[in-house]
C-alpha cells in the first residue's frame, strides 16, 4: 500500500506514473509542523534505526548522521560534508526498530533532510516551500518496500547494449584526429573499447548543435569511420544556448520566446561556457520539443547517444550577480582589509556562481503558469533529459539510444541514465562511487556510473587500476577526466597490461551484467543492493558500508584504499570468490561464511557468488558487439542442482520483454562434477565447484 | 653512522645538533640530476617498498602513491591531494627488498617528494633552490634508523603535566565571562578539564601582547580564578605585528629595524587578522630575544601556556598583490566572460592569499646574510616558536611551560609542541589524525595532537565521542572549533555522559602516558610508531594504516566510521583488549593473533595490551593534578612474571632524569593469581588475567 498526503499546493512533478488518492489528515510517522511556508516532517530514531536511499549523494549507504539539502548543484569538489549534489532524489528507507516504512518527498524545490544530524536521535525533513505530495510506504521487506516505490514512478531507462562497453572520455579531446589516435592506440594495443565521449571542445564556441568546422570538419565520415572501428561517438549537449545573434538556436528561441524570462517578461542571461547565455525552458512542452528535434540534425550523421550536461542548471554569473560584485569589489579599494572584510572579498567572486539570488531572478511557465525557478529548481534537469529522449524518440521510436545526464530528479529515471557527477582522483570517491550505487538504484536510476580514475585533479595509476575493478561492474563504465589535469586513457600508464586484463573481466562478464540490469529494469528491481535488503535479519550485514549485492547471485567488495593488497569482507553467508587478473586468469576460492581477510594484489579483484548460484562467463572481447552471448563457462559452488535464468536481446530495438529474452540455465549433479543444460547455449561446467 | 652529502651551498638551519662531516661524491642511494637550480634525487621503487616519515602530512602512514611538497602552508581545508601542510618534515625511511635507510633533507626551501605518483615505481624528490644537506642512516632496523636519526636532531619538547589535561578551545571566545562560564559547566558536570586556550578574541584588535579591555579587564584575575579552578589559561600569538603608531610592538620593531624588509630596504606590509601587518625576522637572534620577552610581560600575569599560530606566515594578501588584483579586477569589466576568463576572475582574489609572489617580496637577515623569504620558508615558524621558547626560559629557566604551534619544520620539535593543523570536522580527518601520529614522531614532533571534533565545519556529537575515543591516546588532547562553526563543548550535546566516560579514561590512562611519553622523550623514541617498527617481518602488519603502536604495551585502533558498531583488527601477536566505557567500566577480552572483527558500540573505545605486558590504570581524577600517581589497577594479560618501568617526576621543573623518574612495578604468579610489587606504589593486581 502506498498513502499519498498533500501539503500546500502540490505541483505536478512528473515524478510518478501512478495516481494515488491523497488521503485526509497527517502521516503517522511524522511530527509534522509549519514555520512560515517551510513544513518539516519530524521522526524519533533509536540508536539502531538506519536510513537508506537519497540517490546521489555523498556519505555512507546509511545516510544517518549527516545533513543533506536536495538543490541540484554544480558541486564539483564534493567532500565529505557537502550537503547537494547534481540529483536530488527524495525517497528514503526507514529500517527501524518500530517499523520499517519508505518516503517520498516529491517537491520540486529545496528539500533539507536532517538525518540524526543536529541530534542523534532525531530526523527532521524540512521543505523549503511547503508545497508537496508525501508518499508513505510501509511494509517489512525493504526489497518491497522499494519495488512498490519504483513501481510508482515507472520503468527505469534502457540503454543500447553497446552502451554497456568502456567508454573512454575526456573534456579536452580537441580534433578528429586526436579521437582517431586515440581510438588508435586501443586497437593496436587490444585495449577494449565501445565508445568515445566528446565534450565541449567539439562544438564551435561552446555552442550546442553545432561542430567547430576547423577541428572536427566532417562529422559524418568520423562518425563512420568510428563505427568501423566498432566504437560509438557520444557528443556532448549543455543547457544554455550561447547569446549570438545569427545563431540558429538563439534566434529561434529568441523569436519563438523559448527561453527563460525575468519577473519582467525581458530574458535571463546568465553565463556558462560561451560566456553570455539564455535557458531554454524545459518545463514546457512545446519548448521540449523544440529543443529535442534540434538533436536530429546531429543522428542524422550516424550519431546514437549523448550526454547532457551543466542542466542544474550551472550558472557560473549572472548579468545582475556581476554588476554587484564589481561593484562591491570597488567598494573596498583603499581600505585597511582585516580579517571579516577579507573574507568578504574572497567571496564577492567565489560566490557570484550558482547564487541563490540567481536562481531567483528568471521565471518558467509550467502547466501554464508562471513559477519562479528556485521553486521548482530541482526539475530543470530532467526536463531537459526529457527534451532529448523525447526527440530521439520521436526520431526513431523502436531504437534505442544512449542518453545521460549530469543533473536528475526522480522521474528523469525514466528518460536517460546518469553518471555520478564530476568528481575528484580521490581514493574516498572511488568508495563514493560503490556507496551510490544501491542509493541511485532505489531511485529508479539504473544506467549510471562515476568517472572512472576521477574528473578532476591528477590520477595515479594504481587509483585508476583499482577504480576500474569497481568500474567492471557499474553499466556506464566510463574513465572521464577533466582538461588541465594527467591524461587518463589507460595506455599512458606503466599497469596498462594489468589494467587491460581489468577490462577483459568486463566484457567476459557482459552477459551476466546486461542480464541482471535488464531483469532488474523490466521487473523494477535494483541491481545493487545494500546488504540489508537481502540479509534483514543480519545486524553486522546491515551496516556493512563497502560491500553492496549486485543481482541476485552477488556481491562485490572492491579494494578502494591505496597501497593496500587486500581487504576484510564480511560474509553473510557462504560464497565463492573468484578472484581475478583477467576473464581467462582466476581462482575460485570457497568462502564460509564470516569475516575473512582477503588477500588481493595490485592487479586481483574479486566477486563473491552466493553458495548455490552460478553465473555464466563469457571468453569476452574488444567491444560488445563481438561478444558471445552464447558461449559460457559456469563460475559457482553448488550442492546439488542450480540454475540462472539469462536475459537477453537484441541489444537495440525496444522489443525487450521478460517472457521472451530469458533462456533457463540447468545444471545437475554428474558425478563428481556437473552438467549444464540450456537451449541455444554452449556451457562449460568447468568453474562449477562441489 | 650517518652519512652527510652537501649539495650547493647549504645554510645552516638548525635542524641538526651534530655535526657530522660532508662526505666527498653522491648517495649511493639515488641518482642524482640537476636542472637549472634544481636538484632531483632518483630511486626506483619494487612493488612492495614502503615509505614512513615526512610527519605533517596527509594520507598514509605508508607515504607512497602521492606528490607531496615541503612548503609551510596555511591550508585550512586540506583533502586527499592536498601536497603542503603547515609543517616542512623533510625525513623518511625507506623500507625495502633491497634495504632499509632513512634520508632527511635539510634544505630550507621548497622540496618536492614525488613518491611513485608519477611513476609507480619511482620516487624522485626534487630541492627546488638545490641547496642542502642531505643525512642518509642505512641500517636493517627501522627503529634504530629513526633513533639514529632523532639524536642527530636533538632531544624532543617536554611540556609541563598538566598539558597532558583536556583543553577546551574555540575560536570565539569572547570574554572573560564566557570563559568562567565555560569552566564552571564542565566543572559542575565534573567533565574533567586542565586547560582554555584563548584565540584572537582576547586581544585588543588582533594585536599581540594586548588584552581587549573591555572583555578582558583584568587578566591577573581571571587567570588567578582559573587556578583555583585547576583550570589554565592559554592564549594565542600570531606571527603577524599590526601597523598601527603608538602601539609598542610595532614602534619598537619599526624603530630597530626588526621588521621583514623588502629589496628596497622598506619594511614589508601583508595583512593577517588585524589587515595591515609587519613581520619580524624571527630569523635574527636579536629579534628573537626582543618578540621572546615580549611574553614576559603575559607570564607576569600568571600565564603558563601559549600557541602560536599564523607563523607560516600567512598573509591573507601584500600590499602589492591587492593593487594587482584590483587593477586585473578592472580589466574584465564590460567583457563577455566565458569558461577562461570566469575561471581568471575567480581566481584572482582565490589566490591572493599565501601567494609564491608574496613569498618573494621580502627578505630576511639570516646569520649576517639577505636571503630572499621564499628561499628559507619552511624555517619561519619554527625561529618563531624558538623565540618563545627562549623567552621563557630567559623567565625561568627551570619550568617547563606549554608551547605549541600551528607551523614547523625540524628543529622545532626542540622547542615546543605543535597541532596538526586547522582540519575539519571530517571523519576522514579523525582517521588523519591518527596516521599522523608516528610519522610525527618520526620527525621528533612528540608532544601533538589535532583539534578533536574539527576546527572547521560543524561536529556531529558521533563524530566527536569517536574523535574522543582517539584523543584520549595524544599527548596533546584539545577540543577546538572554528567561530561560525557549531559549539563543541561537551556539556553542549545529548552523549555528553558517553564523552565524560571517554575522559575519565584519559585521566585513568594518564600516568601510564606521560610515563610512555617521557621514556619517549628521554630516549629519543616513538611513542607512536606503525606496526611496521615492531612486527619488521609480518608483511600484514606492515601495510596497517589504522592501527598504531602506542608506547612500548600497547596498540589502539580507534572506530573512525560513521554508524560502526566495530571494526577490524589485526593482531600481530596476541593480546588483551580493553573495551573502555570509562575508567571503571571496562571488558577484558584476551584475543589471539590475527584478524578479528571486534564490536564496539558508540560508547566503547578499544585498547590493546601485547600479551606479557601490563600497564597501570589511576583512578582518575577531573584535573592533571589530581591524579594519583602512586596507586593502579594493573592490566595484561601474562604467562607468568613481567615488569612496567614507570616514569614519574613532578611534571612542572626540568630536574626530568630516566634513572631518577623510573619505578619498577614487578609482577609475580601467585597461586592462580598474581601479586604485584613498586616501590611507594600501591597496586591492585585485579586486571591482570593469567
Amino acid at each position: 500500500m502506498i498513502f499519498r498526503y498533500d501539503f500546500g499546493a502540490p505541483l505536478d512533478t512528473g515524478a510518478v506514473i501512478r495516481h494515488i488518492p491523497a488521503e485526509k489528515g497527517v502521516p503517522g510517522f511524522f511530527d509534522v509542523s509549519r514555520e512560515g511556508e517551510k513544513i518539516r516532517f519530524s521522526i524519533a530514531l533509536s540508536r539502531d534505526d538506519m536510513i537508506f536511499g537519497l540517490g546521489q549523494n555523498v556519505r555512507g549507504i546509511n545516510k544517518r548522521g549527516h545533513l543533506y539539502r536536495s538543490w541540484n548543484s554544480d558541486e564539483f569538489h564534493h567532500e565529505e560534508t557537502t550537503k547537494s549534489l547534481y540529483g536530488s532524489h527524495n525517497f528514503l528507507v526507514f529500517r527501524r526498530t518500530e517499523g520499517n516504512f519508505g518516503v517520498f518527498f516529491d517537491d520540486p524545490g529545496a528539500v533539507e533532510f536532517d538525518l540524526g544530524y543536529t541530534s542523534a536521535d532525531r530526523a527532521v525533513i524540512t521543505s523549503e516551500n511547503g508545497n508537496l505530495s508525501l508518499y508513505i510506504i510501509p511494509g517489512d521487506s525493504l526489497k518491497e518496500i522499494v519495488r512498490s516505490f519504483r513501481r510508482l514512478i515507472g520503468r527505469s531507462y534502457i540503454p543500447p547494449k553497446w552502451a554497456f562497453g568502456y567508454i573512454q572520455s575526456r573534456w579536452g579531446y580537441a580534433s578528429e584526429e586526436e579521437l582517431r589516435h586515440i581510438v588508435h592506440e586501443h586497437r593496436s594495443r587490444h585495449i577494449p573499447l565501445d565508445g568515445l565521449c566528446v565534450d565541449i571542445d567539439y562544438m564551435e564556441q561552446y555552442k550546442d548543435f553545432t561542430w567547430n568546422s576547423s577541428t572536427f570538419s566532417d562529422p559524418v565520415s568520423l562518425n563512420r569511420d568510428m563505427k568501423e572501428e566498432h566504437v560509438r561517438l557520444i557528443p556532448i549537449i549543455d543547457a544554455g544556448v550561447k547569446e549570438e545573434p545569427g545563431y540558429e538556436i538563439y534566434e529561434e528561441g529568441l523569436e519563438r520566446g523559448y527561453f527563460c524570462k525575468k519577473a519582467d517578461g525581458s530574458n535571463f542571461i546568465g553565463a556558462v561556457w560561451p560566456g553570455r547565455s539564455l535557458f531554454p525552458d524545459f518545463l514546457r512542452e512545446d519548448v521540449r520539443r523544440w529543443f529535442g528535434r534540434k538533436y536530429h540534425a546531429l543522428l542524422d550523421t550516424g550519431l546514437e547517444g549523448f550526454w547532457n550536461d551543466m542542466n542544474e542548471p550551472a550558472l557560473f554569473y549572472s548579468e545582475e550577480g556581476l554588476e554587484e560584485a564589481y561593484r562591491q569589489m570597488d567598494m573596498t579599494k583603499g581600505e585597511n582589509i582585516g580579517i571579516d572584510a577579507f573574507f568578504g572579498l574572497r567571496d564577492i567572486f567565489g560566490g557570484i556562481a550558482n547564487s541563490p539570488e540567481d536562481y531567483r531572478r528568471f521565471w518558467h511557465d509550467f502547466h501554464g503558469k508562471k513559477v519562479r525557478h528556485d521553486k521548482v529548481h530541482n526539475l530543470y534537469g530532467c526536463y531537459m533529459t526529457r527534451a532529448a529522449a523525447e526527440g530521439m524518440e520521436e526520431y526513431d521510436s523502436d531504437k534505442r539510444f544512449l542518453l545521460f545526464a549530469r543533473s536528475s530528479c526522480i522521474g528523469a529515471h525514466r528518460y536517460g541514465g546518469i553518471w555520478q557527477g564530476d568528481n575528484t582522483s580521490w581514493w574516498s570517491h572511488l568508495l563514493m562511487n560503490l556507496k551510490m550505487m544501491p542509493s541511485l538504484n532505489m531511485c529508479g536510476f539504473l544506467f549510471t556510473g562515476a568517472d572512472i580514475g576521477g574528473f578532476s585533479n591528477n590520477t595515479t595509476e594504481d587509483l585508476l587500476l583499482r577504480w576500474l575493478q569497481l568500474g567492471v561492474f557499474t553499466p556506464l563504465m566510463r574513465n572521464h577526466s577533466a582538461q588541465g589535469t594527467r591524461e587518463q586513457e589507460i595506455y599512458r600508464f606503466g599497469l596498462q597490461e594489468d589494467m587491460k586484463n581489468i577490462l577483459t573481466v568486463r566484457y567476459g562478464l557482459l552477459p551476466y551484467l546486461y542480464s541482471e540490469f535488464m531483469k532488474a529494469a523490466l521487473g523494477d528491481e535494483c541491481m545493487f543492493r545494500p546488504l540489508a535488503f537481502d540479509y534483514p535479519e543480519d545486524d553486522l550485514a546491515c551496516r556493512i558500508e563497502d560491500q553492496v549485492m549486485l543481482g541476485d547471485q552477488c556481491m562485490i567488495a572492491p579494494v578502494y584504499e591505496q597501497n593496500a593488497r587486500g581487504r576484510y569482507v564480511y560474509l553473510p553467508e557462504d560464497m565463492l570468490m573468484v578472484r581475478f587478473r583477467s576473464a581467462e586468469d582466476y581462482d575460485l576460492l570457497p568462502v564460509k561464511k564470516g569475516h575473512h581477510w582477503v588477500d588481493l594484489q595490485l592487479n586481483e579483484m574479486p566477486l563473491f557468488i552466493r553458495r548455490g548460484c552460478f553465473i555464466p562467463l563469457s571468453r569476452g572481447a574488444e567491444w560488445v558487439d563481438a561478444v558471445d552471448f552464447s558461449s559460457f563457462t559456469l563460475i559457482g559452488w553448488l550442492d546439488d542442482e542450480a540454475s540462472y535464468s539469462l536475459y537477453d536481446d537484441d541489444g537495440c530495438t525496444k522489443g525487450w520483454s521478460l517472457e521472451a529474452g530469458i533462456r533457463r540455465i540447468e545444471v545437475s549433479k554428474n558425478g563428481d562434477g556437473f552438467c549444464a543444460r540450456g537451449k541455444e547455449l554452449a556451457l562449460d561446467p568447468g568453474g562449477l565447484l562441489g
